[in-house]
């Protein structure tokens, strides 16, 4: 994929909580700037006031009865302002948009990880997105016990059926991905660097 | 339908807005408490903590860009939380259920009004209630330059397009209910009074 002109495109992090995901799209995004080209980072949820409202209820969902169903729309709601107050203008002025999280992880996290039916979920998905899609993603691909871990030294609280549900969301993200060149898997376990090196070599940079 | 047993029913009042449903639910509510029903009454959106969240940004939709589609999915969170955290357990307790907007309002407004495909705003209110549906709907119809008129009169913010979005709106409701037997439309011109008689009457009170 050495060249690729990435000008007007949509590059997406997906994977599991801790990952490192957020860190690798701020070491992708700076090292597009300094190669030129003109950068828009975003994140799920939030980025629009929308869509930060939608994140506040959602990093309070601890203390309310949010529904699994509720959740879905909320993450629905913030990517639905962002794709047209953020990323569509974006890509449409020939800039280059690295996203963490999109269309993937509700698939993964509501479908796989909550049982949610897969095709309520990628129908929300095509409606709130107007049918935008990642042009490339990488999936920063970890165990769930990496991630549990992660989040425990983070201080992050922890459910009792977490390693459950992470390693069904995990599933999730590599059986929809499987066989989607447009998709590429990397060793979340491996040195930041060396992930980091493997991205920007993909992209010819 | 004299005698029908209210207990543990869903009763709900549709219509545009300003045509009176809320004075009208209000009026049955206290109606029937005084004849010894153990009232719960609800209105949309709103009524628990999270679709609290949900009424404020719908209110304050003038000063985003919110999308339609992100309007819908809002309603749709504050109706499946209402739903789970208030009215089944109601319900299930054999309380009579007094709701202002169920369902039929998403199908009108977001279906007919803004545009938005029916049959996915049909699944998601199926998927937000968990499948309950009204036992009973008092449809209040009004034409549409009757609610823009009594809108205009209490200060609300009139948009240009409003007469034909709200006959269109009128429009879905009454095709949506068009031969429905559980459906019960009451001119919502006649007075408060009558029209609250008519509403007693039909339910034996």
């Amino acid at each position: 994929m050495v060249g690729i002109d990435l000008a007007g495109k949509l590059i997406v992090f997906e994977g599991l909580d801790a990952s490192g995901k957020s860190t690798q799209a701020k070491l992708l995004a700076r090292r597009l700037d300094e190669a030129g080209f003109d950068v828009v980072s975003t994140r799920e949820p939030g980025g629009t006031p929308i869509a930060e409202r939608m994140r506040s209820v959602l990093l309070e969902k601890e203390h309310h009865a949010l529904l699994p169903f509720s959740e879905l729309l909320l993450f629905m709601v913030s990517r639905a302002q962002n794709t047209h107050e953020v990323i569509l203008p974006a890509l449409r002025a020939d800039r280059t948009v690295v996203a963490s999280r999109y269309r993937l992880s509700s698939m993964a996290y509501q479908g796989y990880g909550r049982g949610l039916d897969l095709d309520l979920v990628r129908r929300l998905n095509e409606t709130a997105t107007s049918g935008t899609v990642a042009d490339l993603t990488f999936l920063i691909d970890v165990p769930a016990e990496y991630t549990i871990r992660r989040k425990a030294d983070r201080g992050d609280r922890i459910e009792i059926e977490a390693i459950d549900f992470h390693r069904r969301v995990r599933q999730g993200f590599l059986e929809l991905t499987e066989g989607d060149p447009s998709v590429r898997v990397l060793d979340g376990t491996e040195s930041i660097d060396r992930i980091h090196e493997a991205v920007a070599k993909h992209l010819g940079l």
